[in-house]
């Protein structure tokens, strides 16, 4: 076996294993899943909100940057929060699956929140930014108060 | 202290930790910011890539909310294969530290050829996907190959 077709043989077998993933992820799988997203949001979120904060030096590239990176991952979580995965390494609260649509309705928030930070990024507007990035902050929170467990 | 109050305090503690974690984050958090990223890349490219081999139904808006998330998230890593970084919990070769020039250009390579996907998907052009796919699938491949223990 060469090693193209070596490669070949696990490229197939990788993409095996992602069809299943992506079509019905595992209740593990979302959880890893939706969990990644959550740290992609704690590093991108967290670094606008640093310079908003005046705790890291403002930086319009930058901030555009991440502002990109923070609305495709805002919309990945609420993919993973399917049947079984309330159970397992999570902070996810039962609430979520009682309030269903509270939890949704904040989550979505958020998201919509999220999707305005690029423009006034680009924009250069670092008292918009500022603004914006306390808004997002918030919508975090509030679903953080109500459906994350406490550590 | 008020709920709002508290959720102030909470988030001020946040935003600090982010501070520190956004401009040098530890060797640690490092590791858990691109494991994270690679998670996301996974999914978005398994599921365009699942299309792509007909292995789950061909879905033009789908393809493109992946390739959207793939293209932002594929620039992550990069960021975070710093100093101290070659030990823990990690896959990561000694080989990304000793030939970083190579390691970098196959980096650099899935990153330029991941961000043609958006456009192919949005065109709807199942085929000119299919072909990108692959592309994309061989760059990460090559970078595995060289630079990722093997399970």
């Amino acid at each position: 076996m060469t090693r193209h077709q070596r490669f070949l043989a696990l490229a197939a077998l990788g993409v095996a294993a992602f069809a299943v993933h992506a079509q019905s992820p595992k209740p593990e799988d979302q959880i890893k899943l939706r969990k990644a997203a959550y740290d992609m949001m704690g590093f991108s979120f967290g670094g606008i909100n640093a310079m908003a904060e005046g705790k890291r030096p403002y930086d319009k590239d930058e901030a555009t940057r991440l502002a990109d990176l923070l609305v495709q991952v805002s919309m990945v979580p609420r993919r993973f929060f399917g049947e079984g995965t309330d159970k397992g390494e999570t902070r996810a609260k039962p609430e979520i699956w009682t309030h269903r649509a509270d939890f949704d309705a904040k989550m979505d928030k958020m998201i919509t929140e999220a999707a305005k930070l690029p423009a006034i990024a680009r924009s250069g507007d670092e008292a918009a930014l500022k603004h914006q990035a306390k808004v997002v902050g918030e919508a975090c929170g509030s679903c953080h108060d109500d459906f994350r467990v406490k550590r």
